[in-house]
């Protein structure tokens, strides 16, 4: 049987409670499969930074590429919690694994699935993917600040945008848009940000000719916020940049029952690094340590991990496993735990 | 009786049909007041470019300063018109504009009127006032391009923020939370975009000290989109930059009943240039001259230029009859015209 090695990252709050469910449905998923999962775990994150000062050392950072993928829980302090600088904890560790690892599609399916309440009163039938840019745009930390404190103060912040880094993952989003439903969207703002969105146009256009079957079209951020809450059932695939699919996707979450359920895969397409699997919620540290934490996520997360490493249908198992599991769960309050163990054990007893 | 002199932009598309409507409503909330509205109409926009290949000349920016306030339609050629560069008539009037006249404060209230149906199954009571910055971040064309068309293309745009220009606007928002519920968020991405996130986080918080009855928090964008559709009566005045402000007021009003109904002021608190008031809607080429466009945001956008020029009692009338007109709306099919009629004729007969 093929060995495949793990690295999971539990990261804080309720990080760990969640990955201890999304690792319980691996193993449960893959009990029948010809692999074998080695893990090692990573302790890192807000709780580490405070013991020990570190976010990311180099080591650790080669350590983790030698595996062949990795599962991230959450990472994150409490909001209030003043010894650790703002953001800190995601720029040096989590951005810096997005973009060291060179993470450049940021996969983020959204899909209403039976049983789950939107907030919307006429949802429709929602299923579409964003194909997020993983390494560029606002998030490469270009920028900077003059005469900080005084009146005079000027801050900048820089848009980075590469024919190189927009044509990969336009090309991704076309072949995933050529496995679904043949329809695209670009999503942008290309009347005001004129460079950046001629770029992400043209890009498109030229791709497109490539794909005479999937059906593209156009939205400005605004717009597509939307439709987001007036027609989600219109999309299929959405691409866009790292800033505007942040946006977008957590609004598709939340229009899709919220962040308990949405999943993301952080993928390196040319296999040059392990590509990195992760729930779009963050730490919660709210309700950490209590086991009131949704594992689904975390758990759909790791369907695209399998979808990723090639084992389909251990993936399809799981994504059918907490379809059927979320369509019975009515208003009944689990715990993490609980909602990991029903999950596991649908995949048990097929 | 006092004159006022108001120019009047009436656009492209359903610019002209709303304006009508509105320029009624004006006159008639204003039959009882001291006041003489004298108007002159200026033909600006994509019809106008393709006529004459004018955008907005020195002369016309001049002649619009004169004014004493600015009403302004929509403007914008249908998506497929490829006769007029994408973007350019947005960039170099209505942009332009509002530079030009510093409109530092982009106002657009935010409240779901009794007899409005919202996209949300639990919208709750929805009131709330987003305070858009105007004139700086991501809006001031700074950015460029490289190798255009090549596979090393490089394209970058430049968000530029100012202690000037963010306090003035943070200012303005705390005044008017002072005013209403007492609560501010300031909606931003401070754990990536850092220097101009933490220029804006510490504006707040310098400001907050003479504010001490205002709340204030904090959200990130990507989290502020899942409040607008699950709790967005949590809300009383957000603050935030330009194209946040952007994203969020489009979907702020698609949680209202639509950009049907959202009006917005691009205002210079300090009055050094005539301010100007606008539905937030553009010029839906696709229903054009046909009188299908719905009238009430323009019409919104009067009161709110009523108000900004002292004339609260009309203002709160125009209000009132259109708070009225939308309660008793129903099913029926109307007219712009009808629509227009109807609220004026609420307006004569008090
Ligand atoms: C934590 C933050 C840096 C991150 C992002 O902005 O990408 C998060 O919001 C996400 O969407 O994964
Ligand atoms: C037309 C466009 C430039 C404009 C903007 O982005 O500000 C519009 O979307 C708005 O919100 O008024």
């Amino acid at each position: 049987s093929k060995a495949i090695s793990l690295a999971v990252i539990p990261g804080d709050g309720i990080g760990p409670e969640v990955i201890a469910e999304a690792v319980k449905v691996l193993q449960a998923a893959t009990a029948q499969e010809p692999v074998e999962f080695n893990l090692r775990e990573y302790r890192l994150g807000a709780e580490h930074w405070l013991a020990t000062g570190e976010t990311l050392p180099d080591e650790t950072l080669d350590q983790l590429r030698s595996h062949d993928a990795i599962l991230f829980g959450a990472i994150g302090a409490a909001p209030g919690d003043t010894r650790i600088p703002s953001g800190l904890i995601e720029r040096e560790l989590l951005l810096k694994l997005r973009f060291s690892l060179d993470h450049f599609i940021n996969l983020r399916p959204a899909k209403l699935l039976a049983g789950v309440q939107s907030p919307l009163a006429n949802p429709g039938a929602i299923d579409f993917l964003v194909v997020r840019e993983g390494t560029e745009g606002p998030y490469v930390g270009n920028g900077g600040a003059l005469r900080v404190g005084t009146p005079h103060e000027i801050a900048t912040e820089v848009s980075v945008n590469t024919g190189y880094g927009v044509e990969r993952v336009v090309r991704d989003a076309f072949r995933r848009a050529q496995q679904r439903r043949r329809k695209l969207t670009l999503v942008h703002k290309h009347n005001v940000l004129v460079h950046a969105g001629h770029l992400w146009r043209r890009t498109v256009e030229a791709v497109a000719r490539e794909y005479p079957e999937v059906a593209v079209d156009y939205l400005h951020i605004d717009a597509a916020t939307i439709f987001m809450v007036t027609d989600p059932s219109r999309f299929d695939v959405i691409v866009t940049d790292n800033l505007f699919g942040d946006i977008i996707t957590d609004l598709a979450a939340a229009v899709t029952g919220g962040i308990g359920l949405a999943a993301s895969g952080n993928i390196n397409m040319e296999g040059t690094a392990p590509s990195m699997f992760e729930p779009v919620h963050g730490s919660a540290p709210d309700i950490a340590g209590q086991q009131k934490a949704d594992p689904t996520a975390a758990i759909l997360s790791v369907a695209l991990l399998l979808e990723h490493l090639g084992l389909s249908d251990a993936a399809a198992r799981v994504e059918q496993a907490v379809e059927k599991d979320v369509a019975g769960r009515g208003t009944a309050v689990r715990s993490t735990a609980e909602t990991g163990d029903a999950i596991a054990s649908l995949l048990a007893v097929r």
